[in-house]
C-alpha cells in the first residue's frame, strides 16, 4: 500500500506556446516566479511542483479557450482554487497550466424560496455566507480553510456541519462544466432530486479537477435555525470523549456538530487563538433546532457526557462567542503545524464506521504517544472522521518517513474496520496506493471513465490515479 | 422532444445458447410463456417485450457465469427485480436473458450500532423494515409498491419519506457490483463518508442496470423517531393545498411526508382501499421527533394550512391506522388506474423547484381538465414531485395518443420552470427525448461511460438512450 509512487514525466510546451497564450489572455497571463510558487506550492508537506504558466480565467469562454488551446497542444491544465487542499490536489506534477479560478466569483442568483443558490467557483465560503446573511439562509459546508466553492466541489469537501448537513456530495444540486472537448454541459437542472439519468453531478463532485473544469455550482442552502447553542466540554480521556459522541449519535440526537480534539490539539489552540480552555481531550458540541429541540438535545448529552467523564459544559450563545469558538476549531491545523516553529505540516485523515471509532482513535493515539514528533487528533468525529496532523521539522530528515510510516498503519487500520483512506480530503498526490488498498478493482472503472472523458489526459494528470 | 424513439432491432441468441444456459443453470433456468411474460410486462402502458429466457440468480456467482456467457454471445441481460417500475425499465427490447434477482433475498447484517445494513438486491422494502422492527431502526426509502432493494438503487427510487431522509442516492452507502467484464467490483467502504476517487456508488445507482449488476447493497437506516404523527386535511382548493406545503417547508419544518392526493385521487383511494375521506384536495402529513418537536411542528402546520383553506386535521396516532393509511397512498396508483375497470396505467413524475410548484401543478391540472381521460395528480410535493395517473381505456386507441401529448406538455413545462423530467421513475423506455431535452449535450457524457463500461452493450441494451 506504498503511496511512495510514481511521478508522472515533465510535459513541455510547444515552441511559441506560451506567447500565443500571452496572446490571446494578456493580462490574464502570468508566468513570474513568485505567481508560479504560488500555484505549485501547498499548505501541507508536498515538494513544490510549479506550473509553466498561469491563466486567470475571467468568464467560461477564458477556460473554453484554455482548454482547446491545451487539448491541441497536448498541455496539461490544474484548475485552481484557494490553493487549500492538502494531499497535493493542485501540484502541477507534468507542468502546464495552473487555472486560476478566482476571479468568477460572482453569486449569480440566491433563489431563497428554494433554498438554494447559483455561484462561480471562485467564490469563497466565508463571503457566501456574508452575502447570504439576511436571506435567513446558510451554506453549512466548512473545511477549516477559506476555500473557493469550486475547489470543495472538486475535492467532495465536508467539515464540522457534515453529521447534520451532509458533505459537499450532498450540497451540490447542479454544476456547469466546461469538458475536455471544450463543449459546455450542465448536470441537473435546479429541482430537488431527480431520477433522470446517470448521476453526473455526483460523479464530478470529487473528481479533483481530472473529468472536467466547473464553471458554475448551483448549491443547496439551509434555513438558519431558530436556536444554536455552542458548548465546549472537556473530558478526563479521549475514549471518554469518543464514546460520548457515538452515544449521542447512536441515541439518534441531530447534533450539528460535534468535534473532538485530543489534549496536545487543545494546548496549540490555546496558544495560537490566545484562548484558555484546559488542556485535556474535548469536545465542541453545537445543537441546531427550535428553542424546545435544542433544549432536549442539550439534556440527553450532558448526561451521555457525565457518564463519560465529561466535565462542565462551557457555552456559547452570543454570535460573536460562537464565531470565536469555531474560528479556532477551523484554525486547528495551522495551530497544530505551528506547534514547532518553523515546521511543516502533514494532515492525513481518516473515516471509519462510528462503531470502531473509539478503537481506531485509540490505536493511532498510542502510535501518536510512541513517536517523538508532536501530532494532534482531531476531527468530525460525529461522522467517523478524524485528522491527525503532524508538526514537522524539515531539519530532521526522518521525520517525514516516520510520518508516512505513522499514516501507512493510520490507513491500514482504517481500511481493516471497513473505514476509507480519506473522509474529506481526497486522493491527490498523497493516497493513490490507499486508494487501489481500499477499493481495488474499482479503480479501474474509474480509469475508465477517466480515458473516456480526456482520452489525451490535459485535466490534471496525475491525481488520484496513475493512468 | 418526442419519446416516440428508437426500438433496437431484436438479437438473436446463437444456437444452442439456450441449451448450454439449461445445462449450465438447471431449474434456475425458465423459458416458459408465463415466465417470459411475466419477464416481459410491465405495470404500466408499455407493450410487452419478452425476453427469450429467464434465469433465477442464486448466488454472485451465477451472475457471473451468466455475464461471461452472454459477453462471448453478445445476448442481452436485463436485471429483474420486482417488477414495479413504470417507465419500461425492464422491458426486454432487445431479447435476451431476464435476470431475475428475487432469490438473492438474504439479509446479510445489520449493523444496528451504525445505522446500516448490508443486504441482497432481492430484499422487498418491506420485508427488510419487518426484519429491522426490534433493531429502533428503519428504511425509509418507499416508492408504492413493495420494489425491491436492488430495483430501487437502479432506478434511484424515492417516495414519501425523502423530503426529509432523501432518496436511494443517499440510502446507499455501497454497492457490490458484477461487471460486464464479469468482474465483482465494490464501490465504497462502510464508512459514513468518503473522499477516495470518483463517486462509483452514485454512478451506479440510477444507472437501470445499464452499466453494471447489483449483487450486494449496503444501506444507511434511520432511528424510528420517539414520536410519529400523520394526520390527513382537506382543502377547498388544489391551490391552497399546495401552497400550504410550499409555505411549511419554506418555515423550516422538517416534514417527515407530505403527499398531495387531488380530489379524483381521493376519490379512487376512498373505492380502492375502502375509505370514506372527503373527496377534496388533500394533504396526508406525518410529522416526526421527539414529543415536543411533533408538538411543536404540528402547531406551525396547523396555522399554514388553516391560512390557505384547510379542514380540520384528521389524526392516526396509533401504528394500525398510521399503517392503513399510508398502505392507501401506497396503493393510489393501483387506485387511480382502476377508476376504469379493465383500464391500463401511465403514470408520470416531474420535479421542480418548490416556488414554481403551485404554477406547475396548477397548469396541469387545467390540462387535465380539458381532457376526458380520468387522470389524477398525486405525489411527494414536499421535494417539488408529483405524479399524474392516467386510467386508459384500452378499446379506445386514441387515448394512449392524447395521454402522449399531455405528458409531452407536462414535462415541457417541468423543464421551463428547471424542472426535471423524472423526479423518481427513472428514464427506461419513455423519457429518452426527454432526458435531451432536459441536458443536452451532458447526454454524450453519460453515452462515453456506458461505452467504456459496456462496449459490447449487453447491459440493458436500449435503456435510458440509444448508443
Amino acid at each position: 500500500m506504498s503511496d511512495a509512487g510514481h511521478t508522472p514525466a515533465k510535459r513541455h510546451m510547444p515552441d511559441g506556446f506560451s506567447d500565443r497564450l500571452r496572446e490571446r489572455f494578456g493580462d490574464q497571463f502570468e508566468s513570474g516566479d513568485a505567481v508560479l510558487e504560488q500555484h505549485g506550492s501547498s499548505e501541507s508537506h508536498y515538494q513544490n511542483m510549479l506550473p509553466d504558466a498561469v491563466i486567470y480565467a475571467e468568464r467560461t469562454e477564458d477556460v473554453i479557450t484554455l482548454v482547446n488551446m491545451c487539448s491541441d497542444a497536448n498541455v496539461p491544465i490544474i484548475p485552481f482554487g484557494a490553493g487549500t487542499s492538502i494531499e497535493g490536489n493542485a501540484a502541477a506534477v507534468s507542468g502546464g497550466i495552473s487555472l486560476n479560478m478566482t476571479r468568477m466569483d460572482a453569486i449569480v442568483a440566491v433563489n431563497a424560496e428554494d433554498f438554494d443558490c447559483v455561484v462561480q467557483p471562485g467564490v469563497r465560503r466565508e463571503e457566501l455566507n456574508q452575502h447570504l446573511r439576511d436571506s435567513g439562509l446558510f451554506f453549512p459546508i466548512d473545511p477549516g480553510a477559506n476555500a473557493t466553492i469550486g475547489g470543495m466541489a472538486s475535492t467532495r469537501a465536508s467539515g464540522t456541519n457534515a453529521v447534520r448537513y451532509g458533505t459537499m456530495r450532498d450540497a451540490v444540486l447542479s454544476l456547469r462544466i466546461v469538458t475536455p472537448e471544450g463543449k459546455v454541459i450542465r448536470t441537473a437542472r435546479r429541482a430537488r432530486k431527480s431520477a433522470a439519468g446517470y448521476d453526473l453531478t455526483r460523479l464530478y463532485v470529487g473528481s479533483e479537477g481530472t473529468l472536467g473544469i466547473i464553471v458554475e455550482i448551483t448549491l443547496r442552502l439551509h434555513p438558519i435555525p431558530e436556536a444554536i447553542s455552542s458548548a465546549v466540554c472537556s473530558f478526563k480521556s479521549l475514549d471518554g470523549a469518543v464514546d460520548t459522541v457515538v452515544q449521542a449519535i447512536q441515541s439518534g440526537v441531530p447534533l450539528a456538530r460535534v468535534e473532538i480534539l485530543d489534549a496536545l490539539q487543545m494546548r496549540a489552540v490555546n496558544r495560537w487563538s490566545k484562548l484558555d480552555y484546559p488542556e485535556a481531550p474535548t469536545l465542541f458540541f453545537e445543537f441546531h433546532g427550535s428553542e424546545g429541540s435544542v433544549a432536549e438535545q442539550v439534556e440527553i448529552v450532558r448526561m451521555v457526557a457525565e457518564g463519560n467523564g465529561g466535565g462542565e459544559f462551557a457555552w456559547s450563545n452570543l454570535p460573536e462567542e460562537r464565531s470565536k469558538l469555531w474560528r479556532a476549531r477551523h484554525d486547528a491545523y495551522y495551530a497544530a503545524v505551528n506547534l514547532r516553529e518553523g515546521a511543516i505540516g502533514w494532515a492525513t485523515d481518516v473515516c471509519v464506521p462510528i462503531s470502531r471509532l473509539a478503537e481506531c482513535i485509540a490505536e493511532t493515539h498510542e502510535d501518536l504517544e510512541a513517536s517523538t514528533i508532536p501530532a494532534t487528533i482531531l476531527g468530525h468525529v460525529g461522522d467517523g472522521n478524524f485528522h491527525v496532523v503532524f508538526s514537522i521539522d524539515p531539519a530532521i530528515p526522518d521525520e517525514l518517513e516516520e510520518v508516512a510510516r505513522i499514516n501507512e498503519r493510520l490507513i491500514a487500520r482504517a481500511l481493516a474496520m471497513d473505514g476509507t483512506c480519506t473522509g474529506e480530503h481526497g486522493i491527490g498526490l498523497g493516497k493513490q496506493g490507499s486508494l487501489v488498498a481500499e477499493l481495488g478493482e474499482a479503480v479501474e472503472q474509474m480509469r475508465m471513465i477517466k480515458r473516456a472523458f480526456d482520452p489525451r489526459n490535459i485535466l490534471n494528470p496525475g491525481k488520484i490515479f496513475a493512468l
